[in-house]
């Protein structure tokens, strides 16, 4: 059998699917127990989310915020990395499947993480991409600079160019991220270098569903954050639904019930968020957005053995109100599996063998603990100095909000070089208003434009200009 | 015509396509001039690039040796940049064409630059790429990283791994460049986290088709590249000349004249260089590499209001031999260029018009200067504090040449903030020997790879591992 070296070891085998914050930090505290670990990922490094919106905006560099994985934990012996695409699990049999092998284990932690979600319109992705991966972020920072060549070639070249216009759906935090770093980049840093483009004709459209920005924070931070919004230039619209993207426009239904048409140079889906696809392999039924169900210990039902954490998991607080997904849930949930691993293997007198684990029924004690979710606080950031904070019951905005999200997420970077870098970089492009990572990488092709943007084949739904928007946005 | 508020200015105007180091030397030159400056390019980014091998190997990020062009040109009020592919040009109209819109000129600088060529095998590049631009780059960091994950993965799932080749055709300056970091990286930074590869399966091959290394350089310079490639461990072989390049290997013909197979993870070319395909746009015979023949002042004989200039114009120094294609050559060229432009305006007692200029028959004086390149010297690197130089009639080695090239290096990348970031990088990397941009976008397929590494369908040439290719290499 092809795995008999691999599992000749005789330390019970932690597999770990997906190396973001939940796998990591799972593999990490792991790494002090009596276990071996493999971390399977499709990507070689892990990626600091919670920074992408920088590379796509051109504030930092892909190698600023992703990490190889291999080299984050290569202090830890009894952990190795493999980068392989998962395609299943078999359950009875505690194999992982890949293209290439089956990986057997004693424990599994899926922590696949989430995708976008297109509310049943996946054609739109190609318009408008997501940002969830390294790869995203490069390819809205082409579209993005892209859009603003382009209009400075046209207007250059005497063509009337058309309106630039950047609409996010969806105002989350990733949503009001890009937002205001858009309209803080087209007011400064890319306003100087580009000399034909009249910077009033570039606008920063944010729409969003709900009644509100940020909804899962609190009413006074989502009234405040889009105050900051406003200041820096974004126009807000709130429940807004968006009914179509098409090259060059999107459709939606305003919050008066008018259909509008609103021409685009770029647009950017910040709006749902889906499970990996392998929270179905795990032969439970998923939840709306593909969430695994999991028992108070994260387990899944009927496999003790088995662990589903961070975005993939649908996990309830003591309020009954499911967990975002978000960086610190999944952190949290990572150590506690390792630690409940860790507990219950040096439980039993002797290490269990990988065989006595895999054909002895279930060696784990009946009860097990519950988890449960320490919120530190929640931080949005808005742009340059400008941010919303909740600790507890204290609700910070503006400056102060900003410092603490920026010494938080310096802090939490993985590995020392990129934080010091980042930082430096930080400093300076505060100091200058420069955006140091401008490259356009890529085919030069950005869709829906051409030299003269020719109206659609179905002009039925009104088209507005920016005024004309600003003017039907709710008060 | 859509042209005329463009040539409605006063000033004459000079275009110059291409914005390396020709391109952005002459227009930073002229925008001291009483001229009129439109920069074009299909980038939107210029391009250190004799530190790309670095973007290549994972030793720096893409943006901190590329800045984007209308930024580095931003002081320059009378400078104007455009994104666009020219597509051809116009000399009796005096306009060059691209797919958007036709662009007049009084002059035209035309700084192309060059891409790879492969000897009529143009079938090998997507299997071995070259090192032009930042594509390329990521491309075969792509490569690199994903063979050592690759091989990692079938130690680790029990399948006995191919022989890690890699395989570097052409031992110029960029060949050794790739090979010494390669032979280091997969030594040093890689060796630590890949805990399945055997490191001694690693051989790094640079194989070249003339007598020695370096073969622009003195010949004992080529010495002791050849030297310190060795003590890196690099298996250099001369006078071999690559006859076909397939999926996972590489044929060549050895000093011996055998035919020889060699099995290789990944194949980069750094052999031939072909001029841009716009010189064979301009009219006149070009020279077997695609570079255009230009008068002694750089212009296209009959047009002297045509130039050309960098690695896209033949020019000869005052002992008939070609100018190489470097960056110093383009630089000067560059700035030779401006000022016969500036002085030829300024020399009419009124500035011409651009009108005037276009139809009044040529204003220039009869006797123009002659371009004379001040070689300052040459300088290769080979890895870390291993180099030559070349300073006039001095020679030097090793790890002052190392310093020399660094230093100066360091000083001429573009923009102030990027010298600082590639500084500390380096520092970084120098003392922890970590490779900082090890991130793997884009697929996960590399050519030639599959699970078990099948063998060819053609058995005919002799197979060698790396002992035997050693054995047979020149002495």
């Amino acid at each position: 059998m092809s795995n008999s070296k691999v599992t000749g070891d005789s330390k019970p085998r932690v597999v770990i699917v997906g190396a973001g914050f939940g796998g990591l930090n799972a593999a990490r505290a792991l790494a002090r127990e009596p276990v071996r670990v493999t971390v399977i990922d499709r990507k070689n490094h892990h990626t600091f989310q919670p920074l992408l919106y920088q590379v796509a905006t051109a504030g930092l560099s892909p190698g600023e915020i992703a990490a190889p994985i291999r080299s984050i934990l290569s202090g830890h012996k009894n952990v190795e990395v493999l980068l392989a695409d998962v395609t299943g699990f078999d359950l009875d049999h505690r194999v992982v499947q890949t293209a290439e092998a089956e990986i057997p284990y004693d424990y599994l932690v899926v922590a696949a993480g989430a995708s976008h979600a297109y509310f049943g319109h996946d054609e739109w992705q190609p318009l408008a991409p997501g940002l969830k991966t390294i790869e995203d972020a490069l390819e809205i920072r082409r579209r993005v600079l892209l859009a603003f060549e382009l209009a400075e070639r046209q207007v250059a070249t005497g063509e009337p160019g058309p309106p630039l216009n950047f609409v996010i759906v969806g105002a989350g935090a990733t949503g009001i991220e890009l937002a205001g770093t858009l309209a803080e980049i087209s007011r400064h840093a890319l306003a100087h270098d580009f000399r034909a483009i009249d910077p009033a004709r570039t606008h920063i459209f944010l729409l969003e569903g709900g009644p509100r920005v940020l909804p899962a924070y609190p009413e006074d931070l989502s009234v405040s954050a889009q105050k900051q919004l406003h200041r820096l230039g974004v126009e807000v619209h709130t429940s807004t639904m968006v009914t179509r993207v098409e090259p060059g426009a999107v459709h939606f239904r305003a919050a008066d019930s008018r259909d509008m048409r609103l021409e685009a140079a770029v647009v950017l889906w910040a709006a749902g968020v889906a499970a990996s696809p392998l929270g179905k392999k795990l032969g439970v039924p998923a939840d709306r957005a593909g969430r695994v169900p999991v028992q108070p210990d994260l387990s899944l039902a009927g496999h003790t053995e088995v662990f589903v954490i961070g975005d993939l998991a649908a996990v309830k607080d003591g309020q009954g109100k499911m967990l975002p997904g978000v960086a610190p849930v999944a952190m949290q949930q990572g150590r506690f599996v390792a630690k409940l691993i860790g507990q219950e293997i040096k439980s039993q007198a002797a290490p269990p063998s990988s065989r006595s684990l895999r054909e002895g029924g279930n060696p784990r004690p009946a009860v097990r603990p519950t988890f449960h979710y320490w919120d530190k606080g929640s931080l949005a950031t808005i742009g340059r100095a400008a941010a919303v904070a909740q600790f507890g019951k204290i609700h910070i905005s503006g400056f102060v909000a900003w410092l603490a999200w920026l010494f938080i997420h310096i802090l939490f970077l993985i590995g020392f070089r990129n934080r010091v870098l980042v930082f430096i970089q930080w400093a300076w492009s505060y100091v200058t208003y420069e955006r140091g990572a401008r490259l356009i990488t890529g085919s030069t092709y950005l869709p829906g434009w051409t030299a003269a943007n020719p109206p659609t084949d179905e002009p039925s739904s009104p088209e507005l200009n920016a005024q004309e928007i600003h003017a039907a946005a709710p008060k």
